[in-house]
């Protein structure tokens, strides 16, 4: 059974790790967002892929991002010469930017880099950017367009939200595999991320959404919002924010006709009724991804859920 | 009284720091040697200018290179992706290259880059690279022609040398600067650095030979070999291998023709006949550069020597 995840950053990071424990990671492919990329220095960072990669890896920050017990001795230097770094990156996270855009000058795809990066941490399911391209978001807000980035680190996710741009989208390539990781997958799964800056970029690729449109896949859902919150992250305030209703409904509705089933937290088991009328099986179980034991059970409920 | 350094690595770092403590800084230009430059997983390393930057702002390693109680967490990062770290950058001496090559990559100059470097860690003189344009020194060895770092230190500087060589150095330009401080100075020193690696170089962009020979300065020489040692580095071996004496007369006459005035170590003294026989003046004083005073003191001493 071929199972394709689209995966932004610590959601999908953690149902990933979950499901590398309960199906072989061969026969996963993840699809990673890469609107979140910047250039740090000069080098490439992809903060999604990296989460990705780290929690597979086992080494995750504390917060999800970087690597647990980092140092920061570069930034502290990049500071002690006068310069204004609000971007956190940690001395060991860095030997994977100075690898990664080691590669990528060398003329290699952002796809071989990443699986360069991914094969020296000993992963061994496959993780595709969704393009080789640059596809940043773009956040709209009332103090202007601002770079991802800017908007949720260096503002801190405390700007009003007034919609997301995804400029030259059109001209974007998805990546070698993405297509067919979509079309011919077994089962297709949206990862619990934010639907506007983890999943939406990647449908924002042309042919994504025809390939998921026309997939073999039974297409699953899983909702970020538990309770009326997002686990992590801004989803719930940009939600609220874009006049949607703060809720797995809220999600379900954004997801309508891509999907065939949805799964929402038990928590929020009421709202199968409502979600079902939008014209997708819908399931409820406890889908909170705490410690390894959480994130396996979580993995394995949704791969039986859609089988 | 405008200084000019012809400058190697630790050597010139010493004298310039003593000679910073001796005249104005402003009234100093350092012409660096760029010959042991390379690529670190793509960012731009300058060695030598590293180390006069280092040594000036009083942060120097304490083998003479990077940065002093510096640590090694991105260097252990690269290795545990699996990659042969040869080359050593600590922590801190990586915001160095981080930045020097975000300067580069913008389409500044190695003269800017390297300005821009100087200025944040709080110096005054004048660094100059001798050239913006690559100009690598090669050392050809009986196990082939390395390129610098690779012999120094990746061999360890065990590898008997058969000579050098800098491939196209006839299209090298010299750095905006570089020909009028040479040929303009009141003073011109070269550092009692390497005369093969470190001087060599700088001899071999054109203009610069010329501009020696035509230069108003009084021309100083500090020889690097103390005693018929080196007080750091190869050069003794280098010497040696190339058939010349290893002294400091073997220096000067290296030397002749290029100086007006060679600084030999008080040890040294029963040279000085000899020295002058090579028609140039010579003097004998203790150059050993140990300690903030030692410094001083050879700066000083150089500089009334020359006056």
């Amino acid at each position: 059974m071929n199972i394709t995840v689209l995966a932004g950053g610590i959601g999908a990071a953690r149902f990933l790790a979950g499901l590398c424990d309960v199906v072989p990671p061969e026969s996963i492919t993840a699809i990673c967002n890469v609107g979140d990329d910047l250039k740090w220095h000069g080098l490439h960072v992809s903060p999604d892929i990296d989460s990705v990669i780290y929690t597979l890896a086992g080494i995750e920050g504390e917060h999800g991002w970087g690597v647990r017990g980092d140092t920061h001795a570069t930034l502290e230097g990049l500071r002690s010469l006068g310069l204004d770094e609000w971007f956190t990156i940690g001395d060991r996270d860095l030997a994977t930017h100075l690898l990664r855009t080691e590669h990528l000058n060398e003329g290699t795809t952002l796809s071989e880099a990443t699986a360069a990066v991914a094969v020296a941490r000993g992963l061994r399911l496959r993780i595709l950017p969704v393009t080789d391209d640059p596809h940043p978001t773009v956040v709209r807000t009332a103090e202007g367009d601002l770079a991802f980035q800017d908007y949720f680190v260096r503002r801190r996710a405390a700007v009003p939200v007034l919609g997301f741009m995804f400029p030259g989208a059109a001209q974007v390539r998805p990546a070698a595999g993405v297509i067919e990781a979509i079309r011919y997958a077994d089962v297709l799964v949206m990862a619990p991320s934010n639907p506007f800056v983890s999943i939406g970029p990647l449908l924002e690729v042309p042919g994504v959404r025809d390939a998921l449109a026309t997939s073999s896949a039974r297409r699953v859902a899983v909702s970020p919002i538990i309770g009326g919150a997002a686990v992590k992250g801004p989803a719930a305030e940009m939600m609220a924010a874009l006049g949607h209703e703060v809720s797995a409904l809220g999600v379900a509705r954004l997801y309508a006709g891509l999907v065939d089933l949805f799964v929402l937290d038990a928590i929020d088991e009421a709202l199968l009724p409502d979600v079902r009328a939008l014209g997708m099986d819908a399931v409820a179980f406890d889908t909170m991804m705490t410690g390894d034991a959480g994130r396996a059970r979580v993995a394995r409920a949704v791969i039986e859920a859609a089988s």
